[in-house]
């Protein structure tokens, strides 16, 4: 009989030997959260992209295959609790990983697919526009999307300007297949926030996070979660948000008949909202011209510098509400 | 100025998705304790090579050195506090791993090199030959060596059958150049060990870590640290072992004027031992032949429930001493 807590992670993301991106930034968090993780790297780069350089390789379709095969013939892939992908931005490595989540699936019908359908943000698209329509697909064997404001549009395929736009494009989402969906970081008019979750903001907009789960009986509960901003330069935020994810709504999974998503979204806010104040703190140390981290640096030094104070944030991934209660907050916005 | 515990590691060792053994057994108690550790993988695995099969890749020795031109090129060997290597069975590699370790020691003068010197064990050589000749010449650039019986003898170029033996074979590692030594398990008769360690053992011989640290004074301080062992199949404890020194080495620098290598590795071998019994436990209780066990299995089923217990060795990483205590003892063998 499986352990209560035997928890085995399928991670499918790119591979930065320096720095904290894709399953640098993954699989730490889940580890420390006692996940055993199988850590298969798309791509093998020395460093992010964010620096002026990079050397090394990405894996082809048939390579990342041959690996999940190799997995598959020691019956490594039967007991998969959990799979979690991030950015693959190549289509064919995005179609063999389709078929991987089916196969996986099969072999267990219980297993909880976290996808990250990473694609773009603020407007631009960096992947190849085909991934959007195969995303689209592949929601159909997703359990939690985890889109940024910009996918969320991509993927729903309609502008998200205001709080009533964001449910019915989570709805949308729904409908496509995702019982689960958290729109990670949502820009909407401040009059639309109710007032118990406004922050303090010179601007009239404000971020937020918004989830939108749909229950058993059919009805969609939908929640915003607000949360302090750094004015700061982050790299792999997204990455550490959506193996948070995994890990959480485990703990809610445990912990309740009817898991809650927005509960899960909550602990995982706060563990990275902790993270990304730390690491606005260290680059406020560390850089000595303040005005350059506030868009994307230039020099490697800078950087650097930047790079997610991750390692240092064990306790803030053990203990999330410590360091979130009293700053974030989340409001239930669907009708009970 | 650094901060004091602004720690980056360079790991470079194999890496498999599934399972504990190269760097997926060193990173995880490594950034455990607060290290950053970069990642740079000579091979991409499935899993072990104890399975029945496996698949992948494994690098050139050019690629190594183009993710190594690749992180220099943007300044991020330029403060590395350690660098870590494991098992290296490609010749050119090793030859580049070489010139990495002293371009980086010469960036940093008090960076610290933990060298495993994986070739072989039980009298069995699993790497070519003219690694070995290499591997001794490297000891010139290492500050810890941790070699099994089998490859203390292949570095010293003699035969150890006894604990004097063992002191005669440390000597001549110091004398290559390496100022400590730490041959990780250690087979020797009874009669050779002082009677305060001495463990219940049916056979006359018992299975012990030797340790060897040469002295600002020019003397060699050398104690033998005994702990049980447990008849299971292990991967991954000698890498797991050699990332533990490079944390607890650490420790021990920043406590004491003259760092004891003792010391260190008794805190390593309680962490080791108790991972290695949580192990045996789980296989204990998972695998029905425990006779299946006590060799190299056959079947992958097998093999799997043999993986290192790693991740839910967080606590033993975290508290050696607690585990360690009244089982795991030191004792001094050279004159004081």
């Amino acid at each position: 009989m499986e352990d209560e807590h035997d928890y085995r992670v399928l991670s499918i993301q790119s591979h930065v030997v320096s720095g904290y991106c894709g399953n640098k930034a993954a699989v730490f968090p889940l580890q420390t959260l006692g996940f055993d993780v199988d850590i298969l790297n798309t791509v093998q780069f020395s460093n992010h992209t964010g620096y002026p350089s990079w050397t090394g390789s990405k894996m082809t379709a048939d390579q990342v295959q041959e690996l999940f095969d190799g997995l598959e013939a020691n019956g490594l892939t039967d007991d998969y609790t959990h799979i979690l992908t991030g950015y693959i931005g190549n289509y064919s490595i995005l179609e063999k990983v389709e078929n991987m989540v089916r196969k996986l699936k099969s072999k267990n019908p219980k297993l909880i697919y976290v996808c990250d359908t990473v694609m773009g943000d603020e407007g631009a698209l960096y992947v190849a526009p085909e991934i959007v329509p195969l995303y689209r697909n592949i929601l159909r064997f997703v359990d939690v999307v985890t889109p940024n404001q910009f996918e969320a549009e991509l993927l729903s395929e309609m502008k998200i300007s205001s709080l009533k736009d964001a449910c019915t494009a989570a709805s949308k989402l729904h409908d496509l297949g995702a019982p689960n969906v958290i729109i990670t970081t949502l820009c909407v008019p401040l009059v639309d926030v109710p007032k118990d979750i406004q922050l303090e903001s010179s601007s009239d907009q404000s971020l937020y996070c918004f989830t939108s789960q749909t229950l058993p009986d059919g009805s969609i509960e939908q929640h915003l979660i607000s949360f302090p901003t750094y004015p700061a330069y982050f790299t792999g935020t997204g990455d550490l948000f959506s193996s948070l994810v995994v890990a959480r709504l485990q703990e809610s999974i445990n912990a309740s008949v009817i898991p809650s998503l927005s509960d899960a979204a909550y602990r995982v806010v706060c563990s990275v909202n902790a993270i990304a104040k730390n690491t606005w703190l260290h680059q406020q140390k560390k850089i000595e011209n303040l005005q350059d981290i506030k868009s994307k640096p230039d020099a490697a030094k800078i950087t650097r510098q930047c790079e997610l104070q991750l390692i240092k944030g064990k306790k803030e991934i053990e203990c999330p509400e410590r360091v979130g209660l009293g700053v974030i907050k989340k409001t239930r916005i669907s009708q009970p």
